[in-house]
């Protein structure tokens, strides 16, 4: 299998901490990138990073809370300047057009390159980005907005003996955020590599993270679990709990092969 | 004089850099604090320098170029989130409202506070804001679209002898970014105990300077000298000059007491 990489972002929740900055992930399969979320400061810590854009042909939004796309103005703008000339495809919910086409319009009117809006259906799970390596699917999420994670896959093509080819398709990488605990996910997922799910809350705050429809640590711990995942990144973290690895420790009892994301970390996928 | 306090949250041009974020001030005076414009990422960094919320009522935006005001719908939201009931004052150019109205109307509807828009003549120089101690003019600058620089000035009542009170008014700081090098600040600042000047480019890029409507570090100290500035600060660097010694050597042979904004500095002004 050739290698993937996922460079965390961001990784917090709404309200920005010390550590941690708004949601925004870059995944990299087969010579391509692909950006997921884009809150606030994702565009200066790529810059940070020294990520360069050149291969980057496509964002997926998951939601239209500003800390998973209040960076999407910023990132498109500065693409404007550094003259881009290639089209950006943008996967969201179609409000996001609706919000950003005055202010693209107004401060970014002059760029060179396309913006091309894809609207997506949260609620549905469907295939919505294909090339002859990569595919992305949806993943209903169960959240206070339309929301829906991302399931990227890789299709290699393998020699038989007599001279054929098969197409295997690999469940390489699952992005859920921002849910609540659902089940409804577990199919899609099966046996995915690995899964970054969100984990706002610790399950002492329970009662807290279903009011505003977010996870445990112990939650995403389980649906790590029932879908047979091979590893779990946990992240999106409450500003409320400072010490990260309180959220290991309570994944790990159920979901062994646990990591936490944070900011700059580049994993393997 | 009681003491002031100025924090650089951001002292880049348009395009980030490793160390340098999109404009964005802190100006501490008489106990009130006031942001001065709000690039993308300022809100973060307020976050990671611990800075309090609680005594800012006014932001006062220089113009409407993304790296000036990208921060403000995500700063707006999160103090929504942390359930402000303060008002905050918006001093910019009429179209701000407009850009950032409908955002505000999508993401940040329940919030318990009040936004309320000053719009300001940029091209005008006038009083935009006073109390008791504190007063805000715009400078008119020279720059791509319509532009103003701020002069923070403090009013002191000093008791005279037969028991009466002098009013004594002085300038203690001025913010001016972004601008070619125009000579119509000078005697609006005049005697100003700190400028800020923005400094994009150096003497070696002048043609490109004038071009895009910015100053050089010459330039800038040629401002600072011909107002009789106390202090000068520099900032508001291009990308393209990543040893900022440079804007230093080339500023202090004209204006000696010449200093680098850089992020998270805090000045006395």
């Amino acid at each position: 299998m050739s290698n993937g990489k996922l460079t965390i972002l961001g990784c917090g929740s709404a309200k920005p901490t010390k550590t941690t900055s708004p949601s925004g992930q870059l995944v990299e399969l087969r010579d391509k990138s692909f950006l997921v979320d884009c809150g606030e400061g994702v565009l200066l810590t790529m810059q940070r990073l020294g990520v360069h854009t050149g291969r980057l042909y496509n964002i997926f939004i998951s939601h239209l809370h500003g800390d998973h796309c209040f960076g999407l103005i910023g990132l498109l703008t500065t693409l404007g300047m550094l003259k881009r000339t290639q089209p950006m495809h943008i996967y969201a919910h179609p409000d996001l057009e609706k919000l950003l086409q005055p202010l693209l319009d107004y401060h970014c009117n002059d760029r060179l390159y396309d913006i091309i809006f894809h609207p997506i259906n949260p609620r549905k799970h469907e295939v919505i980005y294909e090339d002859r390596t990569v595919s992305v699917e949806t993943i209903p999420l169960k959240h206070g907005v339309p929301t829906c994670g991302f399931l990227f896959s890789e299709t290699r093509r393998i020699k038989k003996e007599d001279g054929s080819f098969d197409h295997v398709t690999t469940k390489r990488y699952a992005y859920c955020s921002d849910t609540q605990y659902s089940e409804k996910v577990i199919p899609i997922i099966e046996g995915v590599k690995t899964l970054y799910h969100e984990s706002t809350f610790l399950q002492s705050l329970a009662e807290r993270s279903k009011e505003v429809m977010h996870s445990t640590a112990a939650d995403a711990a389980t649906v790590a679990k029932k879908a047979g995942a091979e590893k779990l990144i946990l992240g999106h973290y409450s500003a409320r709990i400072e010490d990260h690895s309180l959220f290991l420790n309570e994944a790990k009892p159920i979901f062994d092969n646990t990591v936490l994301a944070e900011e700059n970390l580049v994993f393997e996928i």
